[in-house]
């Protein structure tokens, strides 16, 4: 760790995981439980995702000692078809089921061309691109959907009923990074809003309504009893309605407007399921999948799209591997008392 | 066929069936091609989704003689592995080779939980939902993609780009019609701007941009020289460049922006590819998904979602199956015209 003045200091990736694993494990986690959520973490941090990044860590906290999520599920596996695992977290983080099983999802994806990879009563941990980009390095075009609790309104409607919804579609480059996108239904990610709110700035017209469903750009009035918006009008709600129906529907989970965590008010994950759908693109049609994709990426440019989805995540990962990651010296002294206090 | 008054005919089904059936085979398809095209473009009509519906019968006929679709293709089906199908249409309609392909998908699909579906080198005609809700009828959950020709403008490009690239989703419900949406990825479906332009109607604000790129109303100015923009802005382009990577991308088929057809002038559809996922919920996690949907739809509801999607198409049809599919008696001249002329 090194400082470049009163402010920030920089920090490696390896010893920013190795803090946040720290506090997770004080928190209740066991190693390897601690060691996948701190990765996750710190890469979104590293990445400049700041939203799920070390902001999130006191709410983190709070989650492992609510007693909402099982820090110590053993999620279970079944083979059920050469193209489908069914996976039950057991009331434990999605991304502890999603380690145990993705060496078995790669390989049957790469044996038939497809693999549907169901997660049931799981907390997914963090953000959606951490999981798709890391089986687009395995040469797969991935999809993922999970769905929440209820914050958005649905088009036309007048009361929070679905997640943020996030979706992601990931695939591999010839010579490049993945090209990933990862976005809430919502006009607005939750994370997004919550760091508006924090810090005391309005957000875009259209993201949400107040409790009297007037619209607003206060985020505290649109989290204090108001509703998020689908993006893009009644196409947006209906992306969303798709992620609920193959995240908790397909899953076996529970839909975003059913979740009840009340009896754990400091809980901020969200016991719902995640869907994968893993596709080996060599099995489709060949071997060029990725050569294909860059002639996308290359008429992107030509078109006048100068920055493709994922690239500011890289610049920054580039940029926080020569220099580390800069965080805030106050934001810094809050997570060592979050491991030492 | 029965008149209500001077400007309004009523059809039964089967009798526009055969009529359009007619006037494809008069523009030499064979007759079994030409019953599916004229099912499906029948189908649309009924539904009251005009916009695929009998006014493009001209432009079909056209496309039909241009020489740009091989009418007499034979799908060659290549079952690559227990959850895959590798289809190409060889230059025919992609509806061709999905009803060749279609009893093999769906008990494939229930015998692993999910089946790919990948079409090549094909011409997808009419609107995608009529794709994916026979899907849904057999019990299948259903995802379904297909590129264009470049018509919108990626967001913070300047040209044409992507195709207005639907995708369509859809569900079984228990005791009720599919649940199923179909949507475009620009901001208004090709069909509804052209229906807009020969109806002299403005499209509202944010549809497109005239050969200036400036944001204009006029759907004549958006299809001279102009481009259509994406719904939803970044999140809807992004959901247009997935529909690339996953029909023209994954199934070996051309990009919306490689597509040439000017050797065509008077070709209406697409020399591109299309994808489908079909999953049989009853393999994830079990035969209830029917019901979970039901309990999805009821909550929409609870929060204010009067209307589902395909709600209003299953009305139409409905009306049209106790009265008969109205269609202006100028109209019914034209298609009489095109079926003798």
């Amino acid at each position: 760790m090194s400082g470049d003045g009163a402010q920030t200091v920089c920090v490696a990736f390896a010893e920013l995981v190795a803090l946040l694993a720290a506090i997770f494990e004080r928190h209740g986690a066991p190693a390897n439980v601690a060691s996948i959520l701190a990765t996750n973490c710190a890469s979104a941090e590293r990445d400049g995702a700041h939203s799920h990044g070390v902001f999130r860590m006191a709410s983190y906290a709070a989650t492992l000692t609510s007693g909402y999520v099982d820090l110590h599920a053993a999620p279970t596996i079944v083979d059920a078809s050469p193209s489908l695992l069914r996976v039950d977290a057991r009331n434990g983080f999605a991304q502890v089921a999603l380690a145990a099983v993705k060496e078995t999802a790669v390989a049957k994806a790469r044996a038939t061309g497809i693999c549907l990879v169901a997660i049931r009563d799981s907390h997914h941990f963090g953000a959606l691109w951490i999981d798709t980009e890391a089986f687009a390095r395995e040469g797969l075009v991935v999809l993922a959907f999970v769905n929440s609790v209820k914050r958005v309104a649905p088009f036309g409607g007048h009361k929070p009923f679905y997640g943020t919804n996030p979706m992601s579609f990931a695939v591999p480059r010839k010579g490049h990074e993945p090209l990933v996108f990862d976005q809430a239904s919502s006009a607005m990610a939750f994370g997004d809003i919550k760091m508006a709110e924090l810090e005391g700035r309005p957000v875009a017209p259209g993201t949400g309504v107040d409790r009297d469903r007037k619209p607003t750009t206060d985020p505290a009035a649109i989290l204090d009893g108001g509703a998020l918006l689908p993006f893009g009008g009644h196409k947006g709600s209906s992306i969303s309605m798709m992620v609920e129906l193959l995240a908790g529907g397909l899953a076996g989970g529970q839909f975003s407007f059913e979740v009840d965590r009340s009896a754990y008010p400091t809980a901020q994950t969200v016991r719902t399921a995640q869907s994968l759908i893993l596709i080996d693109p060599a099995r489709v049609y060949g071997e060029d999948y990725e050569a294909r994709v860059e002639t996308l990426a290359e008429g992107l440019r030509d078109a006048g799209q100068e920055r493709l989805p994922g690239d500011r995540r890289y610049a920054n990962r580039r940029e926080a591997e020569r220099l580390g990651i800069p965080i805030a010296r106050k934001t810094m002294d809050e997570l060592l008392a979050l491991r030492d206090g």
